[in-house]
């Protein structure tokens, strides 16, 4: 049974007849939503869907829930699938299944469906992620619901009893929170370096000796820029975890909670660690395409006629030689290590490694 | 407990043995068999084995279930677990376990064990796949079989009711399904591309000025190639969804069924992307070859040598410096972003992002 | 309730406080020990907290469990929670949690947190395995644990019954065993190749010709000793299979257990697959960064001046040229290949394969 006509409600409709379950609409206005749900789906008053009905799915916001009461008679021993999200973080006290349960105690409650989309739910689960989260506090319907979930095409995912509620509704509102402060930070890092390089390499040379040196800017100076930033984010990975030493050498005990900023940083480690990764990969990617440019091209060109016209035969310098080598021997070895940290930072791989394995690789 | 001789049969049991578990065999011929099978498994009479085992693995042909039916005085109560497959997709009406309930109907029916090959079982879980697919109407059974699978060195998956069983049937049939349409996209997209640019750059120039340009088969044909099909894959990735949503337009719902094509085009745009970027990464690896190729060298070099014969100092050009900076430059922003979308299409990754995420990083 | 005043127990009374648990601890000396839990957890005598809490971490060590025996009347019918780690891998016959059982077994026990850092439980589930592996004979018991857990912000793995603790209570102990030798054999083979391509490409011009080549130690004697290690490594994955079919072949059976040292080198074609895979994309990105030192610079533009002012118009050798682009169009589609089967050995990909798909690609 699904309770409610909006979106979330018809393609749920939708999908469970498509996945061969029979469905039952409960409508205030059944004559006039009926043409919105697929032709399989009977639609008819709640109260009668309600009884015909054992798994029944309140896709009804939250503020309409009370309007339910009437039917508190027929729901009694039934099960409720509460599929509703908030519109913001924590924007009620008490999640709303935990509402939903206390309104109708005589229920079953069963928190799932929220974190998938309509869209998904109208074209089966394709791509992205596939999991449902369930909770409850009663293991039978956790189950029924965690099969139904299974035929529809989904993953079903046990996430505990009733309390879990409230954190999986703030589920579909995250955007990606753990990476705003290291984006905002490696941005203004790129900014101010970027800015430096530019006057050092372009603007100064260009005011003092009057040399067009513009075409540097998409490569060159972005290829500088690069590792100063990767080095300093790398630095801003180590750097809380001592100070957290200190914090804990000063107080003189280990139990002691961080303050708030220090324990923010140490929480945004492993993104900023990623971000370093991803412009030192970045950098690599640019020196490799240095030599491939025509400005490489023809500088080379000129240095050889400019010696073949003075008949300079030599012009090996070893020390030049070997700083090169050397800068691009550590390089591939320095990158070749942060892979090796990148690629345990992936949850199939962190979820195989116990803590001292690790540990060890960090 | 174990009916059958087969492959599968005497895997089960080396296994189960070496698991620590007491293994019955039980044949219609038990002197004739017993030395197939380890020597810690007993091999008795079929009616004997069933007798003396709770869980019994039915390792025979769906064809020969009937024949058990002799047994099914003895079998009341028992757990009897179905690990047959079929040679076909859905090649019979009702699932193997599902038939072997309706058979049976004094026994619970577990369907497990089928996604794992004899020889995993023989060698043990190495690599690959270590997951058990498992599915019963009954709950205890279930976990019995859960608990004996992860004993065996196995990760059970509890796969819901029984009407989950021909999926699960299914799974060892598939071989890469989705992919087989797009790799031949791409492989046709390939060889039209790659016939359009040998004749551009290596048989027109021979017929006009009887250049051999041979050599530039290998690396430089190939290189011009892969780009083309890498756009043209991507554009085929967002088309679909372009058309969905005039379809939509078009009949002014959201909820009628898309014809097949467009669903089956839809249901593909993960692979066709994943492809794109392959060809996308391959063709930026040719192309940081390119200045390591003799010919490049020799190249440069004559360029050079004709250069300081005619004693021309300059060869600067500032439009082409500055296009290939261009070039380069976009192209490796254009493949990090492509990265990360790729990066996204792991499974642990997009199992980490909620639906809100996974759309914005598209 | 939370048994024991180590350095474990005190995280775990402080991680369960701010999890908005109550917490009762259990010393023996309730006064001296108080200061040392976080303000939230009321410290008192063992009997005391065992009466008043349903759920008892057990955080002592394996050989002050017989202490406990005092308060066995009390414990009758609560849930023992046995988070016990070994110094060594199967040091007792029988697993702490089993020998916890035998001491009381009025108590149902579960095993748990055992995987967990200290480190982790005071500072929250922040990056690495968040897992928790619970295993218990009773289910409702471990349902309980795997809620608790869950709620800390950690993900309950349910590993089954009783006698997998052995295999819980080892895996901590565990430092990537399947990596040592393949690693020490990649190092071996490193030092074997590199000395030979030392002696070949800088001593021997040296001493023959006072030719001083020593900038080709970090960057070409490298590049060559690489693909050499690759490549034997990689035949060491293969070859074991064929040992193994013949094996198969000499003894007539499939079923005969392969010797010890075999079964070993059959485990670790994983690993040295993959160190294969990663000595091969060092090698490409090596030779990929040839072109941008220095010395190639030099020595082009030496050959470019020398070519001038003999007047040699043309150097162009059809013959390297073809080899060359031959090596590397070659080298790019390996790389490509074998970057498919280490894609295709993340365990989440893996996981997402049948038997049929992963041999395919293997």
């Amino acid at each position: 049974g699904v309770l409610g006509s909006g979106d979330f409600a018809r393609s749920l409709a939708v999908r469970l007849a498509c996945s061969g379950f029979r469905v039952v609409v409960g409508s205030r206005n059944p004559k006039r939503k009926a043409g919105l749900f697929p032709a399989a789906a009977e639609v008819t008053f709640q109260a009668e869907a309600v009884k015909k009905a054992d798994v029944i799915f309140v896709a009804i916001f939250r503020e309409h829930y009370s309007t339910l009461c009437d039917l508190a008679d027929v729901l009694v021993g039934k099960i409720l699938v509460d599929v509703s999200n908030n519109t913001e973080v924590n924007h009620h006290k008490e999640s709303n299944a935990e509402y939903l349960a206390s309104l109708f105690p005589a229920c079953t409650v069963v928190k799932a469906f929220n974190v998938v989309s309509a869209w998904t739910l109208q074209s089966g689960a394709r791509d992205g992620n596939k999991q449902v989260l369930i909770c409850s506090n009663n293991q039978e319907a956790k189950r029924t619901v965690a099969e139904i979930a299974q035929v529809m095409g989904f993953t079903p995912v046990d996430m505990g009893c009733m309390s879990s509620a409230c954190e999986i509704e703030n589920i579909p509102l995250r955007l990606l929170p753990a990476w705003k402060i290291p984006i905002f930070l490696a941005l203004g890092l790129f900014l101010c370096f970027f800015t430096y390089n530019l006057i050092r390499q372009v603007i100064h040379p260009y005011i003092r000796e009057q040399k067009n040196k513009l075409y540097k800017i998409p490569i060159e100076v972005v290829n500088t820029t690069l590792p100063c930033v990767s080095y300093v984010m790398l630095s801003l990975v180590y750097l809380p975890g001592v100070l957290a030493a200190c914090s804990q050498l000063y107080y003189g005990t280990k139990y002691r909670r961080f303050p708030d900023w220090l324990d923010q940083w140490l929480q945004h480690r492993k993104q900023i660690g990623l971000l370093s990764f991803f412009c030192a990969a970045l950098h690599a990617v640019y020196s490799l395409c240095l030599p491939m440019r025509r400005s490489h091209r023809y500088l080379l060109i000129e240095t050889a006629v400019k010696q073949a016209v003075e008949k300079k035969m030599t012009i090996w310098v070893e020390e030049e030689v070997w700083r090169m080598e050397i800068y691009i021997s550590v390089g591939i070895i320095a990158l070749g290590l942060l892979s090796l940290l990148a690629i345990t930072s992936l949850p199939s791989i962190a979820n195989s490694l116990n803590w001292r394995e690790f540990s060890f690789i960090q």
